[in-house]
């Protein structure tokens, strides 16, 4: 799927994954009025589906906007995966599990029929015997996991940027793991099926990163809303425009929200401007 | 809600919670043949529950071993949270979740009404603000988090157990971050709403751990199925005999396949018998 989706990202020229993160107030009222809170997330979602499915390789739906609700709140995230996969899109399962072994391959339906996604986020925190099971999932049904190493938030400097003995920082240690946890899982592309979550929001982190791990892809958040920039990016592609991608959320999928020009209506023609234009700042960053 | 953990773990004598964790092999024919397999989960929790709600404080839902059954699953995890409310147990939501801000926001969700449990784990490793959303929770509603610590797995060391620059090794520096964390939400009977998960198989760093977060109460797994003993547990505890409380899972909820004098009517008289003989096991090691 790491070579399916690099692929796409190359025929699409878009190295940009649709945060699906719907909040409430993202909402147009006509879907409100319609629909239950959770059934009026998946029919927002289908509407940006639609809009974008033909312009970027992948979505990225954050499970806890769903969970939050409750039971339904699950349905209405498992139908968005199912309707993104119907139109084609690579699915990546913003989930962040990571736990003992036995729970992890339990988590790893997350990436089988049960769920259907074909990547996850995985944490490390527990080490190398909780990534095994979704490893394991990767090699024989061909899914990805990005693992989280350098997250965008301000406090992840707690942990990941602590300095170690050997003189390494947490993150670093955690990159070199993802890197050994990954090498025998290598696509045909360069990359392995075992990525890494970078964020945005440390520019200077993630093209350090891009030379400590050449075959490592990389999910980024925190592009637009959380305050990262296209120019500030350039050092987490490759040399051929190729090794990461963008993730961006409110930034597209609550464009209709952000321009007089647009109303609710138009979710699906603001997120597909919004798409274009998040296309042309990273253009200036891609090799 | 730290506070009535520790009085029903003092009246009852019993620092054991009861890990929710069932697995296929784990339920009677009779289950599996009258209800699907989500349902029968519950049906089945609801047995263990019936069986020992007057003998434990609390009991401690794996959430993967129903999200691995999708969104029935879900409602299999639901049906459990209620039912061991009802029965006025303390509900220990093993959820391992974390994310940045707004995320760790809507995963709050687990500890309100919507999912109804009054403890939650949370995985540390994206730093402060991303477990900020659970303590206001904890404030405001008087709920508690267990924040991973030292955990039971062999790859726990992989990270944890690094030597930091600073003479620490990774989960004592988490340690020290739960106790600031934990500072402003101490309970009335000197333990905060903020605890660590600290597995029962580390007993020298449970023992160190508990010298050096005196106010933080301790999740501890890996008891039984996982090696750990009660005699092991001793620098666990402290000098009151408090502090901490042990999941057992398997040699609890399964103790009706492990010994034959037990059939699958006994799931419930097993899983009370189980509970005696850690209590006993335990007693050795409280003060």
């Amino acid at each position: 799927m790491i070579d399916i989706l690099i692929s796409k990202i190359e025929s699409l020229q878009a190295p940009i994954v649709v945060g699906l993160d719907p909040t409430a107030p993202m909402l147009p009222a006509r879907l409100t009025a319609e629909h239950t809170l959770p059934d009026a997330l998946f029919a927002f979602n289908r509407e940006i589906i639609d809009a974008v499915h033909d312009l970027v390789p992948a979505v990225k739906p954050q499970i806890a906007m769903y969970e939050q609700y409750g039971v339904a709140g699950m349905q209405a995230y498992a139908q968005t995966v199912q309707y993104a996969k119907s139109k084609g899109l690579v699915v990546i399962a913003d989930i962040k599990r990571g736990d003992i072994a036995g729970t992890a391959a339990a988590y790893a339906s997350h990436l089988t029929d049960t769920w259907g996604a074909d990547f996850a986020t995985i944490n490390p925190y527990l080490g190398g015997d909780s990534i095994e099971p979704f490893t394991q999932v990767c090699r024989a049904q061909d899914k990805g996991i990005f693992v989280l190493v350098k997250t965008s938030n301000p406090g992840s400097g707690d942990l990941q940027d602590m300095p170690l003995a050997n003189g390494l920082v947490v993150y670093e240690h955690i990159a070199e793991l993802v890197r050994t946890w990954g090498a025998e899982l290598m696509g045909e592309r360069g990359y392995s099926r075992v990525g890494a979550v970078v964020g945005a929001t440390y520019p200077a982190q993630g093209e350090a990163l891009r030379k400590r791990m050449p075959n490592t892809f990389f999910l980024v958040p925190g592009y637009g809303a959380q305050g990262g920039t296209g120019a500030a990016l350039r050092g987490f592609f490759d040399e051929n425009g190729q090794g990461c991608i963008v993730n961006s959320s409110r930034g597209i999928i609550a464009a209709w929200q952000a321009d007089v020009r647009f109303g609710e209506n138009n979710v699906g023609d603001a997120a597909r401007e919004a798409v274009f234009a998040m296309k042309k700042d990273l253009a200036s960053c891609i090799a």
